[in-house]
């Protein structure tokens, strides 16, 4: 089946939909920004085809989405359990202070409602069973803050189909297109609602010198043409100086005198972000004020490391969700693959055996979002002798999962590279959550994304200028 | 009134709209693509502000379209008269090429329908009337060839107002959205489905490095989207390697083997792009062949300045169109301003005295399309002195328009130019006739373009580098 792939093409025909593609993206905002040079962008790199997967594993995680959001609304809903586990990262100083910031503002919280955008990202496991209908996809993360590609997902996935469809690649197959951005901007918009006050703004929380700004902003219009909601976008430095607490703990925006609704966080998740105490003091005032955030604090710590290994434990899911019945839990429980602390458990104990005898079968993952933070293979015990042994129970060990390796092309600047990838598929979520009804007031499915990477970047994680956007290509069945 | 304008915006807001506005271009394909850099884009320029214009003479364009396009067809049924007016230039070499062309393939004509995409531009003249209602639009030309700007202006009309609802511009009034994009794609469409052939293709003939791609991909993408119908794109160079006449006189696209229904031309206007005998070839085939021609060289040639000139002389309208009513020819007279031959007859010996006794008054035009070919005010006495007496009757004469000066910005390679500004209104035009049955299958407006540029430009025409996109301001009545 998968010999047919990737469609041979010769290469006028390559240059042609090389073309086609450059132009569809520079049309339709598939570009990162050249924050040097304003209004100049350069488009996104993306695969000349859409990349063939399992039809199986690709529908079982857009279904399991609806349950990993309940699952990760029952984690939330039990904070001293987070905390518990979390208070054993205590050398990781950042976890700590929005810990802190957490137990501050839990005190004055006069909102009820927390939303989130989040991402659950999944590999194809090809070692464990054989045949299509065997092969298992296998968690690699849960993304609750900082969510991307939402736009640029739908945006690319659309530009495969038309592809498809109309320049005579030879890839026959299904391309789905992800309803992302009409569903990301969909899930904002009902948190908007959920705060009513109709002519309140979003806020979108930005990194400074961001190039992935395309992908926000069409999330903004969206926003705008469907809903009329008016966003704005502000730094942490920006907010600690644009932002104030009004009357009723009402977050106000100074320039214009609006109120803010809902806090869209697509910065905030990594130290290096808090340069100074006016960052912090931001993230406090967002944090404690009577606007939506999106997510708050307890959702974005509900996503680390520690809380995805904790949730493999036998028993745990059992523990906060008794209502779900077997056949779910398997459906979860199928997705994991062996995760260990590094603490001084039994389990922890394990774990550091593990590492420091068979490297070459794992990954070493510190509590951070947002790619090159991890720790392959034999550098795990280079890496964890370097570092004092205090700092061990910091990170979480990972199996590394085994996808199938499939050729693919990747337009990056306008070169080719044809090779072996291997691809991630990503599937959004937007919950609405309430902490005095203790229920769930969204919780739905909202599209997916396909990054691809050539093989050999794969050791390095999604490195910066190694990771494509994809679309996924269902093969017709046998 | 004007007085109002422009808003006075602190250096600070201003920086944030220029931020808003590059990065609204870049996610909706506002973008000139860079040809040597490859997925490189960089902002179409445009203005900071929506630039006021006159309420009547906007609704005054608007409504004359579809009195002009059927004008141009009176004219179009008469090839004799055009053919005689047109024999005047014979040092115009490019004019008499067409007209070869033109009767080669009349002979063996399968085809009975023909199709155009217009625009007829309009300056304000402020000098012959004064107020606001006052005010008369005077056209500038009639454009029947490769006509530009359709699906940019929808985008950066949208821009415009998504801006005055949202970013707190102080921009008081109606800023109407263009909808040029979806009206000329519906154009193409009816030409498309009058071919009667659903699985038969578009093409479209674009310039080698064509840097304004988006503006005519977008309307490709529109036309798969709204109407299923694939297009593709070729120079006239490529035309001639692969296209064929097949059975039954059909044009046929030799790679994918696919029958073209229409042939929608971005190009092929000036005589530098028929640079071998192979690009004439192209041209000649396309024109012989059963395809829709959009334009066919009969309705390219009768765009040209001659016929504009010969139209205003008295009596000629009534002739051609004998059933206009007196209204209706008052309504298009009104946007005339005085042209003249420069050839041997009464009108033309009163030109040519114009044109050395008063040059100032005046600009000269020759039978080109596509800018920067016109001679203005002095030069005109130089430049008739230069070339041959014999090569004078290739040139009209025509009155210039002074328009009202209007202060605004324009954002150009990310730099903010204030200044006044003057203004072209160029309204579009979708029409379909039928030969044999000698009526118009389809007459419509189709949208509209506000073109701006900086006064002291003025002088050198739409001369690269100088114009800009922008949107009509409708002030609010007083």
């Amino acid at each position: 089946m998968l010999l047919k792939f990737p469609p041979s093409v010769p290469d006028n025909q390559k240059r042609d939909l090389t073309s086609q593609i450059l132009d569809w993206c520079l049309t339709n905002g598939v570009v990162f920004e050249n924050s040097d040079k304003p209004g100049n962008g350069l488009n996104v790199p993306v695969t000349l085809f859409p990349t063939p997967f399992s039809r199986h594993g690709y529908k079982n995680a857009i279904e399991l989405q609806v349950l990993y959001n309940s699952l990760y609304h029952a984690v939330f809903k039990h904070p001293e359990f987070v905390i518990e586990q979390l208070s054993q990262l205590k050398e990781d100083e950042f976890t700590m202070k929005l810990l802190s910031i957490y137990e501050n503002c839990s005190k004055r919280r006069t909102q009820n409602l927390t939303g989130g955008v989040f991402r659950s990202d999944y590999i194809v496991d090809k070692s464990r069973n054989s045949g299509e209908e065997g092969r298992q996809i296998k968690q690699v993360e849960f993304n609750t803050v900082s969510v991307s590609f939402g736009a640029l997902s739908s945006k690319v996935t659309e530009l495969h189909k038309f592809l498809a469809e109309t320049a005579k690649t030879s890839v026959h197959g299904e391309v789905p297109v992800s309803k992302s951005l009409r569903d990301i901007a969909k899930g904002l918009a009902t948190m908007h609602s959920a705060y009513g006050c109709q002519q309140a703004i979003l806020l979108f929380v930005t990194q400074p010198n961001e190039t992935n700004v395309m992908d926000q902003r069409l999330l903004e219009y969206e926003l705008y043409r469907e809903y009329g909601i008016i966003s704005v976008r502000a730094t942490l430095e920006q907010i600690h100086r644009k932002t104030t607490i009004g009357e009723q703990n009402r977050l106000i925006f100074i320039p214009t005198g609006a109120e803010i609704s809902v806090v869209y966080y697509r910065a905030g998740y990594a130290p290096h972000e808090y340069a100074t105490a006016a960052d912090w003091t931001a993230r406090e005032r967002l944090e404690g004020s009577h606007a939506i955030q999106c997510p708050s604090i307890m959702t974005q710590l509900i996503g680390t490391k520690k809380i995805q290994q904790v949730l493999t434990k036998p028993g745990v899911i059992e523990q906060l969700q008794p209502n779900l019945t077997n056949t779910e839990i398997e459906l979860i429980r199928k997705t994991f693959v062996g995760l260990w602390p590094l603490d001084e458990t039994d389990l922890g104990k394990e774990g550091q055996k593990l590492a420091m005898q068979s490297p070459e079968k794992f990954v070493l993952k510190p509590q951070r979002e947002g790619g090159g933070n991890n720790i392959y293979k034999k550098d795990i015990v280079k890496h964890l002798e370097n570092i004092g042994h205090e700092n061990w129970s910091s990170y979480v060990l990972m199996e590394l999962i085994d996808p199938p390796k499939i050729s693919n092309t990747i337009l990056r600047n306008g070169d080719l590279v044809t090779g072996r990838v291997v691809s991630e598929l990503g599937v959004f979520g937007t919950v609405l959550w309430d902490t005095e009804a203790n229920k769930e007031l969204m919780n739905n499915q909202a599209g997916f994304l396909l990054r691809t990477k050539t093989q050999k970047s794969n050791e390095g994680g999604i490195a910066a200028g190694f990771g494509c956007l994809d679309a996924v290509l269902l093969l017709s069945s046998r």
